[in-house]
């Protein structure tokens, strides 16, 4: 088994290292191999996704990926920054599929925006799709307005899409993994202004035929941003397209106030993945010693589950990240009052020792 | 000064019943006439927004409209339900900034899912385009997918586009109405993936070459709903796109609890406008007496300030709303123990009363 690593920019070396550290510590031995990518892609051979970088992750069973971007890479013309790299793994490994779910740890509970009876055991996983819609589709760019009130004028535009065969199999994962958990999807569109949504909603609607022991209902996208702000732990399993899963899932995150605390999978129709944390590298704090790696180590956990079918080593990796939180620690993310606080390798020790 | 009255459907005749007793309470004489839209109009004339409904509110010098949608339009084809209604009199009227403020009022504090600390004095504006970006864009449809792996299955697909003049000039309005309010304006977009919003970030900045005593920032749309729940108090305007606007909107509407609050504008070059509260036509609860006209009075409020350039009558109906909460009047929607419980009738009457 093959894992490809690649930490990126900002905190990510530092919160892959722990990351790596946990995997070694399960008395298996993985092959490893690093790849520079994103900023310290651009930096080292002068594009963000390197044909080295990619290569490896092709040839590799799973991604673990870190963060990318950082302040010196924002003057950069576009096809050159750091998170170019995302959207060409992404489509070149055809990770079509986005997990992210969205879950509140009870010790974790204070730290949300919201109120504890609102938010306290928060389960719920968003899943987006990752190759179509907007981010990819064409014709894009700038051009002559070809009509309208403001004909001749300079516009910008982009093709939002959706093909049948793209919709029936991120439906399926959506039904399929909802079996395994509370057996509703919400799948969320904009059909009532959108053709491609609605094209989406009957979509979904005949791939649910197949799937008649989980429920299914609409929403859509505006509603769906208010249900996650009003009553969240009505959701189970979201389903949705590439632009509102952009959104929603970065709302749904950040309900829980511990945004450092949450894994993603990103998988191709074969399980192979690429596994990364919510959160972004946060240059700002880089090379402190104070970047939480939770959500990176849940990352890998995710991985071991998903693409290295080790399920029982992903449940162990999970528990010991249980086993800290109730033990106190925290990183300064997630520091409250009463706890000890740690830092990041304090907090990868600590879960290599809780794996015990 | 003529009012075109479009109640539509659900509690939309309850609500704008309430609005229209308010504004006759002024002692000035406002020329009204209503029309049917929404379902009514479905109903009636076998269109939502049949010709005379349209032909009233281009007349008109303001329009005040209730809501429109019910359970029983579920199932008509799309050019025919409800929502088509709003759609058309956007475009047909250009009415293209959508002013939402998003206010917790002090009283209605413990409403919102948010802790009292986080969303406490909430008060930002959402200046949304209405009528460019992917809500109109053509091409559009179903169609033979031309290339990709998918090719040749069917495809819904959507054209989204902005032209420069049209970026411009919600630029200016934000930037005109920031000036009046916190002088801060936030401009979302996704200029990290989309063409269109490369385009619109490039000329927003442009724009804001004449307004250097006002601050810009531009924020991508995914961290901009994370920050909604993390620090919504941060933002005093926000300018974005239809999409990304409807989205946004309902969140930070969502934010207060107390959506039943909230009303909405919706501007042409000249300052005519749709006014209209931010909740729906709530089907359940219609015809039941208990809905919040609050929103809608307060969308009055908004016409005489922004439409009939009648701001101190503006200010007394905003201020009699401040009244009637301060006495402890709630409609359901908004009771909290301790309260003084009243329906939708009761409530336009007690805000007549504070009118004086
Ligand atoms: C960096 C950006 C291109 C990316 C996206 O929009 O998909 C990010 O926001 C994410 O969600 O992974
Ligand atoms: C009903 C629908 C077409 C409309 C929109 O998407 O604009 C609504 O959600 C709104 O925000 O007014």
């Amino acid at each position: 088994m093959k894992i490809a690593i690649l930490s990126g920019d900002g905190i990510g070396p530092e919160i892959t290292g722990q990351a790596v550290k946990v995997l070694n510590a399960l008395g298996e031995s993985f092959e490893m191999e690093t790849a520079d990518v994103g900023g310290a892609g651009y930096a080292a051979h002068g594009h963000p996704l390197p044909p080295a970088t990619l290569a490896l992750a092709k040839a590799a069973d799973a991604v673990l990926f870190g963060a990318v971007g950082d302040f010196k890479y924002d003057n950069l013309e576009r096809a050159l920054r750091p998170e170019q790299a995302i959207l060409g793994l992404r489509r070149e490994l055809g990770l079509f599929a986005n997990l992210r779910p969205a879950i509140l740890y009870p010790e974790l509970a204070g730290a949300s925006t919201l109120k504890p009876e609102v938010v306290a055991g928060l389960d719920i996983l968003i899943i987006r799709e990752l190759t179509g819609d907007i981010y990819f589709g064409k014709p894009r760019g700038v051009r002559e307005c070809p009509d309208g009130p403001f004909k001749g004028q300079r516009e910008g535009f982009d093709t939002m899409r959706y093909a049948e065969g793209e919709i029936r199999r991120i439906a399926h994962v959506a039904f399929q993994t909802a079996r395994k958990r509370g057996k509703r999807v919400t799948s969320v569109d904009k059909a009532n202004v959108l053709e491609t949504f609605q094209f989406w909603r009957d979509i979904v609607t005949s791939v649910h035929q197949e799937y008649q022991d989980v429920e299914l209902e609409h929403m859509y996208v505006d509603n769906a941003a208010m249900q996650l702000v009003r009553a969240p732990k009505k959701f189970d399993v979201i389903v949705t397209g590439n632009m509102f899963g952009d959104i929603l899932s970065d709302a749904a995150a950040m309900l829980t106030g511990s945004i450092g605390m949450l894994p993603s999978a990103s998988l191709d129709a074969n399980n192979k993945g690429l596994y990364e944390p919510s959160h972004g590298s946060a240059p700002d704090i880089a090379g402190k010693g104070v970047a939480n790696p939770l959500a990176t180590i849940l990352s890998a956990a995710m991985m071991l589950r998903y693409s290295l079918d080790r399920a029982e080593q992903a449940d162990r990796i999970e528990n010991a990240v249980k086993a800290v939180l109730a033990q106190g620690l925290r990183t300064p993310d997630i520091f409250e009052e009463g706890m000890t606080r740690v830092g990041t390798e304090q907090m990868g020790d600590a879960v290599v020792r809780a794996l015990a």
